[in-house]
Formats: structure tokens, sequence, C-alpha cells
């Protein structure tokens, strides 16, 4: 089974349609275009993002069709027959250049760009941005949770709340960010990541009395059986129960792998737990914790000592508490092969003109990031990256070391790259944060990752300003 | 093109699978069993919920079955031959109790209830936590939405910030809460939502100027066209384009639609376009804004009297913010034909045992909403309600005129009510929001409405409460 695979055309804001018909009917619709992809903002508050989507998105982009019944649909509601003919047979044949999935970025940052036709061009930005947005979300958030949790076993238990099918992507976006496993099998088995879970209460509740419920279970599960020791009364029934059945098991050769507290004071509860497993020789069983876990109170709890070896994470992990969603754009930058940009009252919001590169700067004594750049593609990499809007902050950046972090990844619709594996790209990230200075991964204030611009950059956008500031006048005065 | 419309089946949480089969090998696995669905506080800091998801879920449980290749899989990732066989022709054959989708509800009620064997109740458990607790999130925002803007035009701007596939729902969702019409086509198409949208500053963008750009849409869409005003200056530029537009159009017999403002303080905005359309004799032109739209700032803009005409939401819609997920929870109630339920050191945690039947109370009177009631399904109707911790506060409900809310809505997996229409649902929200009092309603500090337990339900509470202790008692003493 697979989700949106295939007729992915339609699953698109309307005004795309809307303005992709108008391209077609204006007949200027194979005119060339780039868009660039980036974000504003940080979540979190935090220091940075993980971006994440890239795969599937290459994959839905491989697959950018009209269904027959889409067609018939589109027309029902009045769009031209000549243009539905069209999209019959529409295949996204755009070319994708990109960051690899998994890099750590910033706001600002041209992470993708997207050529093609304006009108495929113009069809697949609400799909880029649903797709991207939201991985790059949760992958940040699973990367904080792993910054504070250091190699404990980080669990996704997110299915149940969830948005809805975002449940599919949010799995694999934790794993990316340095989740170890998942809850959600369904995505186990789409991306290749190891199922995990432990029991609900129901099962305790269908038995009789809870040791025999736990009797029963590790029967079936000698291996890997959890017990879920809250039920009744933890410290009085869950864990003197499963320490009856830990010490059965060890009788026939085997060891129960662990119980899991859901409620209560983890801290204090696991100090308990942990104590008493420890007096009945039992200290092999790990103590997973889950109940409203986010990255703070974890924090807190390995400040606390907390002997817990696993967490299991939900809402705040799969919903990107208390973010919501990354606020991620996609924004013309050429047009018939001249740059363009979009200006705005707000100078914050005035984007970056024409094809560029981006250039990650890294300081070589240190082996850390030091500065990211932006320039056009055709220029030379800076020696000077200059703040975006206040040009005489500025920093020289020739005696770093620098690489040039987006490459071609799609070729006239189609993938030219291998596509790492979920293990692989899980891997990079961590490599890549190990390289981000400690103050940009801070919760609190984070140092803000210097990103500049190039002076070809710079002056383009300087230019196209008073150019688009003169037809102003022109036309308010005509 | 549909969505895990079949072989849903593991699309569930992996312990539900590890439970179920072992109900399945220890031969317990056709054992009647119900679970109830309710949720434990209010999103938003609101007062009530909109109960939502419910058409597809059912039409989920109806396709509720494991796909060849997922039993490949789960086979190779270690289940039983005997238990994966069995799951190549499972199908849910439950009986599903609940609420019309729609209606307006409030914390500890069964709003949900399935009963049949303990394996096929326990597997679907994700699947109703991940549909209902998302689609009633969203429905409560677009309601709450809906309260503040009156009828005012309503459109879901969501897809692109949405929680990736999660969008699907949330536009469904929306419409339910009182929305009118979404940018997202896929949605539009799957759920009969009209579809809708404007243009984008890109449209602009590809043209020498803008009022190039302008003339050339509302040639192709003269009846609907939407212009967006503020791609480079909105008061100077962008509504002098388009009045001129609007006035050329006139000359041919038509009328321009509308403008929108995506950007700057749409407060000031809206106010001086409006002024300038009027004065120009374009008072039919519609305002359209768009921009980080809440219910908050929707209430603010119509105090301050802005002349805004529809609404464009995203963000704060699609992914019901700041909450990010209702609580929702599925508990079991009854096992092998006796009452259970979850007890807790937590005494709100406390879970409501046995069938159990959900009246609403009304008051004749004023024609509003009074109190629900909850009691064991053989009992009769409750004359009098009890708080479910604290007994000594309860409530007289024998005056009042009641329904019971609960209905059987599927039989042995086939759905048997005939499946309301969105529009349908819809149109039932806001009948029954008129019913809720206002102090509900609120959005600061709303009025706790009152959901009372009966008597025998109260009693059945003490007395599995009382066993559950002495039997941990006994237990931990022994």
């Amino acid at each position: 089974m697979s989700v949106l695979q295939k007729n992915i055309g339609i699953y698109t804001d309307y005004y795309e349609l809307i303005m992709a018909q108008g391209y077609f009917l204006s007949r200027k619709y194979t005119n060339p275009a780039s868009f660039d992809y980036f974000f504003r903002k940080n979540p979190y508050g935090g220091g940075f993002v993980i971006f994440a989507g890239l795969a599937n998105l290459l994959e839905m982009l491989e697959n950018y069709k009209f269904g027959k019944e889409d067609c018939q649909y589109l027309q029902s509601i009045g769009f031209d027959n000549k243009f539905v003919e069209y999209l019959k047979t529409f295949e996204f044949k755009g070319n994708v250049y990109t960051v690899n999935e998994g890099e750590v970025v910033f706001p600002d940052e041209p992470i993708v760009r997207i050529d093609g036709s304006i009108l495929e061009t113009q069809l697949v930005e609400s799909l880029v941005l649903n797709i991207l947005n939201f991985q790059s979300l949760i992958a940040t958030k699973a990367a904080r949770i792993r910054l504070v949790a250091g190699d404990k076993l980080l669990l996704d238990f997110g299915l149940r709340r969830a948005q809805g099918l975002g449940a599919i992507h949010a799995s694999r976006a934790a794993i990316i960010g340095g989740f170890n496993k998942t809850s959600n099998t369904y995505s186990a088995r789409q991306f290749g990541i190891i199922p995990n879970g432990t029991m609900a209460h129901s099962w305790i509740q269908t038995y009789d009395n809870e040791l025999e419920a736990f009797r029963e279970f590790v029967k079936f599960y000698p291996e890997t059986a959890v017990l879920l020791v809250d039920t009744y009364n933890t410290l009085n029934l869950g864990v003197p129960n499963a320490i009856t059945v830990a010490k059965e098991m060890e009788k026939q050769g085997k060891r129960l792998s662990g119980i899991r507290l859901d409620s209560g004071d983890l801290a204090y509860l696991s100090k308990k737990v942990r104590r008493m497993f420890d007096e009945s020789g039992l200290n092999y069983v790990n103590i997973v914790a889950s109940n409203q876990l986010d990255e703070y109170i974890i924090r807190s709890l390995l400040e606390q000592n907390a002997p817990i070896d696993a967490f299991g994470i939900g809402t705040s992990l799969v919903t990107g508490k208390d973010e919501g969603a990354l606020d991620g754009v996609y924004k013309l930058s050429v047009v018939n092969n001249q740059p363009t940009m979009k200006v705005s009252e707000n100078i914050s919001k005035i984007t970056l003109p024409g094809k560029k590169k981006l250039y990650r700067f890294t300081n070589r004594d240190e082996n850390c990031f030091y500065a990211d750049g932006i320039e056009l593609h055709n220029s030379n990499v800076p020696h000077i990256i200059y703040h975006p809007q206040q040009h005489e902050k500025n920093t020289p950046v020739k005696n770093y070391s620098y690489e040039e972090n987006v490459k071609k990844v799609m070729e006239n619709g189609k993938t030219i790259i291998k596509k790492p594996s979920l293990e692989t790209i899980s891997e990079f990230v961590q490599q890549r944060l190990k390289l981000l200075p400690d103050e940009c991964k801070r919760f609190e204030n984070p140092h803000i990752y210097k990103v500049g611009i190039g002076k070809d950059l710079m002056n383009l956008r300087n230019q196209l300003k008073v150019k688009y500031e003169s037809s102003d006048n022109s036309r308010c005065s005509g």
C-alpha cells in the first residue's frame, strides 16, 4: 500500500491550477522560471532547522500526474477543455537543486530551487511546501530531543495524536532527526523503520489480575516484553509483579527486557523502580518512560539523574509542539531568464532574485561551521558576505574553507541521485549537528548563525529595488 | 484517487498488533469487549468540542483489512505464521455506537463505543484515535472562527502549512466547523467542497507590470477574479491598478469580484481600500484578507469595523494552533461481559466502567442545553446527575427534556446509517451550537458545561474501586 504515490497533481491549491490555466491560455506556459524554497524563522525559538522530506518530494514529483477522474472533476468545475486535455498527459519535467536531506539549514537560505516551465514550477508549489515544511518541522523537533537525550533510546509513540495522515511522514521525519524506532507500523513498513511497542492498560484489564497478565505476556514475548506497571499501583503492585515475573523468567534462563512508566512523577518513580529492580538483582531490566514528554521534560529528568533508559514521545514530537508549522515559502526568482523578486513594505520579506548558490564556510581550526553565504550562481565564491538587509554589517569569509551545498538532484523530472537510506540521512544529521557551534544549539536565546549574501547578489537586489520603485512611481503618477 | 481507503490494518500502533497476537495465541481473542472513546480537556481553553471524523472512520473500519504485502511484512518481522494467516482474511465485524458527526461534546463523555471481539476492538484503537482526535480538533477550531466571523465568507487556505497529508482531513473538518470553501483541490474533489483561490505574487511577477498582469487575469476569469494587490505597493499601485481594471470591465458589462490583502495592517488597509473602491463607484468589489489569521485576530478586525468580506485562514486553522492535538483516549469498559475500568492514582483519570448511555438535558423554557448525563445502558434515565469525582456535587435533571445522543451506526462491520452530506453535518453543527449557552462559547474562562453520571454508574464505579483496592492489598501483602 502506498499513499498519494500517483496522481498527485490534484493535491494542490486551487489557485495553482487557476494560474496554470492562465499561463496555458496566454500561451506563455512554457516560459522558463525558477522558484526558491526557503523559510524565514527557526521554529521552537531554536537556532537551526533540519531539512527533511526531500526523498518523498522527489518521489511525488516523479509521479506528478493528473488521474482520469481528477481531470473529469476539473472539467466539471469549469476548467477549460484544452487545458484539461493538456493536464491528462502532464508530467513534471523540471530540474531540482537542493541541499542534502538532513542538512542543517537556516532562515532565508534557498534550500531548494526548482527550474522548469512557469506552468510546472507553479503547479507543484503547494506540494513542495506541504511536504518540506512539515517534515522539516518534525525532524527539527526530533533533533532537539536527541540533543538532550544523549544516547538514550528514543521511541516515536505519536500515531494516535498525530494530525491525521500527517502521522505517516511524521514518523519518518522523527527518525531523520534522531529517533530510533516507531510505534507507527505503517510508516515502519513503508520507510524501513524498526517498529516498537509495549502493551496497553487494556491488556492488563483483560486478565483477572496483573500478575497473570504479565505472565501471559512474557510467555508470548520472552525476548522483548516491556511490562506496563501503572495500571493499578506502580510501586505497590506493578513493579512487585514485574519482579516476580522477571525472577520466574530467570529460572528459565530468560531476562525481562523492561517495564514502562506512563504516569506519575517520572523522576521519583524511575529512581524508586530502579532501586527495587537492582535490589532484586535485576539491574538489566530497562525503564521506559512515556506521558506528555518533550525536550524540556527529558532534559529535566536527566538533570535529576532519572535512571530512564528509553523515552516514548508522542504529541509534542509528531505535531511539532508548540509550533504547528514551519513558515517555509516558495518564491519566484527567475522568469523568462530575467531575475525577479518580490518587493515588500516589510524589508525582511524582500526575496533574493536570480539563480543562486549556497556556500557553507567552515572554521578549519575549530572544525565547525562559521557562516553561510548566498551568491549568484555564475559569480565567484564570495570573499565577504553581507547582512541581507543591513549591508553595513558584513564579514570576511575568504580564509575559511567552503562547500557548495546545493546540488542538482532531479533532471527533466527524473531523480539523478542515489537515494540515501533513512539511516544514512539520520547519521548525516548527527554529523552535521556536531559541526554546528553549541551556541546555535542551545534552547534559550540561541546564537544567530550568520547567513549573508555576496556582493553580486546584493548589487542585483539593489538594482531591482530601484527599478521596481521607479516603475511604481511612474505608474502611480500616470 | 483515494487515500488509505483499503488495507488500513497496518495503520496501527505496533503494540496493538503485539497485543492482538497475544490474544490470538492465548485463544481468548473472540472474547467480547467494549471500548469508549472520549477526551479529557477542551482544546484552546474553550468550552466545547465539535465531534468530527466519523464518516471517514466508518469508511476505514469497513475497509479494515491487511494487504498481502503487509502480511508478508509482519511475517518478516517475526509475527507468528498462524496469526498472520488469520490477519489475511481479517475483517472488522464490530458494532459502533456514537453521537452524530458534528455534535457538540464535552470532556469525559463516551462519544463513541465500539463493541466486538477483544482482538478487533483493540486493533482499531490507533485508527480511531488518529482520525477522531484530529478532525475534532480542527472542526472545533473552525467553529470558534465561525463564532466570531458572523456570516463572513471563511476560506481554508491551509494546504501548504498543514501537517503533511493531515491536510486532507483538515480541510474536511474545517467545513464541518463552519468554513465555506477550501483551497485544497484534493479535498474539494474527495469530499465535495467548493474549491477556492485567488492568485499568487508569482502571477504578477511573470508580467512586465502589475496592470498588465491584472488585465490578463480578468480576461481569463471575468466572473471570479480576486486580484492580489500587495505585490509592489497596496495603496499606491495595487488598488489603483485594480480600480483601472474594474472600470475597464464595467465598460464590457462585467464586475470585478474582489481583491486580496495579504500583508500589512489589515484593519487600516481594508478601510482605506474600501473607501478607494467606493469613491470610484465600485462598492461591489469584495475585500478578501489573509496572512496569519486566527479567531482572535478576526474578532479584533471586526471589532474595529474592518470592512473585510472574506477571510482566508491557513496555519492556525489546519494545525489547530495553539493546541496541536485533542487528548482523546480509547479505554476498555467491558471485557468478557464484565464491566471494567482503569484505576489511577490521579482520580480524574479513573475511567467509567460498563456500557453506557449519554443523555442531553435541555432547558425547554430557554431552549438551550442544560447538562449531559452518563448512565449505565440498562438503567433508567437519571433524575439526578453527580459530579464524576465529587459526588456531593449533584444536580436534579428530572424536569428537563432529554435526548439519547449515542446511536448504533455500525453493525457487524457494516454502516447502518445513511451517511449525511458534509453540508448537512455542517448545518447540524450550527444548529447545535445555537443551543449551547453563550457562556460556554466565550473564549475567556468559558463556563464549564455540566457533565454528570447517574446513580447506577456511580455505584458500579465505587464498587469496582473498592474491589481493585482490596485485590491490590491482598496481592501486595501476598
